[in-house]
């Protein structure tokens, strides 16, 4: 009887959003296979018997490694019995979970899937700008800002002009100025409110309030891992300045960031 | 000195899926005002001498009731220290967090919003749906099936039709005929592959799995709470028919649902 494989959402790095799950498993954890994104707090939950894998930088060099993780999945259920695959926020939500589940199901592992808080609701609760809200967000768009083996960005611009979605752009950083002049092309206002969160809900976060016009400077302050959230809710947070014609574009890098 | 509120999200259901957070402020709660969404197993965590309002059904009637929500957290905030209000899923994911936040603020009272597994990820885990994955969903969209007031639902639809991101619709179960309808009309394929989950991620939890051509039929056997996911991830659970002409349309609502 080969181990169970747990691929488990760590959730967007302050230990206090694990689920009770995740902890339980981290505490009864035989191996634990993690990612860059998971935090030093929450590394420190998992059982001091478990044995450990980094595969954050392996990840982060190819994407072609993830066929590495997968070996290394495969091989830890032979001999473990359960094997935690610990991931930054969801594990299905621009998270590979897929990719791991299909290959563990083709190889007759048992796999299970716990659900983390995503990067985007940890960092809206964080900030305070709800995602949806009455009159003016009926719909939220989670976006990958950079597709894989670095193809060009080629979303479909049109589908993303609609107003009343809110668009959250995970690893966007690199292509900040891209998505708001292609955005502001479709149809989008210039005067469309932004958020920046970088480290989001860990004491280390920083962010920052702007406009799709405001945004190409704006970003060049802010390194990953971050999130980009674009929608007229963002108006709700309390420091956003009230919309009249003049201050609309008045937040500059300098004076929209804060530490929290 | 006012007491604080704490917009707290509860998750799908299953109480292992609360954040650590969630569960330590209901557990030292002085009031809690509670949702019809949040499960029996979660309300047994909180606080044995906390002061319980069960707002439900008042919110279940009309939505001007919001109003008197607001009313109750105000007041509870001038009587009690930590007034906790819980919400299903996430409280800034179709749950009115923001329009609380808002109001709160407008009244000086200290609000902060803690975030909770939404629906659609804690269903996607629980059914094995990524709901992005590398070569068939580069992005996922959360929409509400129902305006506000009994508008009609008047979405975008042609920013729906975009094959490259899922779709997942809350409180859908009495649209379903027309979203399937809107959707094959504006270009998505009527064999596009569709999930159904009632109570997901609780021992009640059913599911379904189609295409946008059987959706209407298969909603039939499903009541609220329940999520639609639409888009070629649904592929990829276990019991879905591999996709050869014949069998797209195969499943039936007798045949393609399960109790878990
Ligand atoms: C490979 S994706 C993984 C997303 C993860 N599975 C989730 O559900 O949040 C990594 C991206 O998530 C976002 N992210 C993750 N944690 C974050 C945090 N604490 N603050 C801001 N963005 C974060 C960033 O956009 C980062 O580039
Ligand atoms: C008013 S919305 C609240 C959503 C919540 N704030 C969240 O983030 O999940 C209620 C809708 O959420 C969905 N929902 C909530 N819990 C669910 C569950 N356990 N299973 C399926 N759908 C659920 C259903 O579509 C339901 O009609």
């Amino acid at each position: 009887m080969h181990g169970k494989v747990y691929l488990v959402g760590a959730g967007p790095g302050d230990p206090e959003l694990l689920t009770l799950r995740a902890l339980y498993l981290l505490q009864h954890a035989d191996a634990v296979v993690y990612d860059r994104l998971v935090s030093r707090a929450i590394m420190s939950c998992i059982n001091p018997e478990a044995t450990l894998y980094d595969v954050g930088k392996v990840a982060a060099c190819k994407p072609s490694m993830q066929d590495d993780i997968n070996d290394i999945l495969l091989s830890l259920s032979r001999t473990h019995q359960r094997v935690i695959r610990l991931k930054g926020g969801d594990p299905f939500i621009f998270g590979r979970g897929g990719e791991e589940q299909l290959y563990l199901q083709q190889h007759g592992v048992r796999a299970e899937v716990v659900p983390g808080i995503t990067a985007a609701t940890g960092c809206a609760a964080s900030l305070g700008i709800p995602l949806t809200h009455r009159g003016l967000a009926s719909s939220v768009r989670f976006i990958t800002g950079h597709l894989r083996d670095n193809q060009g960005l080629e979303l479909n611009w049109a589908s993303l002009s609609d107003p009343t979605c809110t668009l959250v752009f995970y690893m966007a950083m690199a292509n900040c100025r891209h998505i708001a002049q292609a955005l502001i092309q479709h149809g989008r206002s210039p005067h469309t409110p932004i958020a920046l969160a970088q480290d989001a809900t860990l004491k280390s976060q920083r962010w920052g309030l702007g406009t799709l016009q405001t945004l190409p400077q704006l970003a060049q302050t802010f390194s990953p891992p971050a999130l980009l959230i674009i929608g007229q809710v963002v108006q709700l947070h309390p420091d956003y300045p009230q919309p009249t014609s003049n201050t609309q574009d008045a937040l500059t890098p300098e004076s929209s960031w804060a530490l929290m």
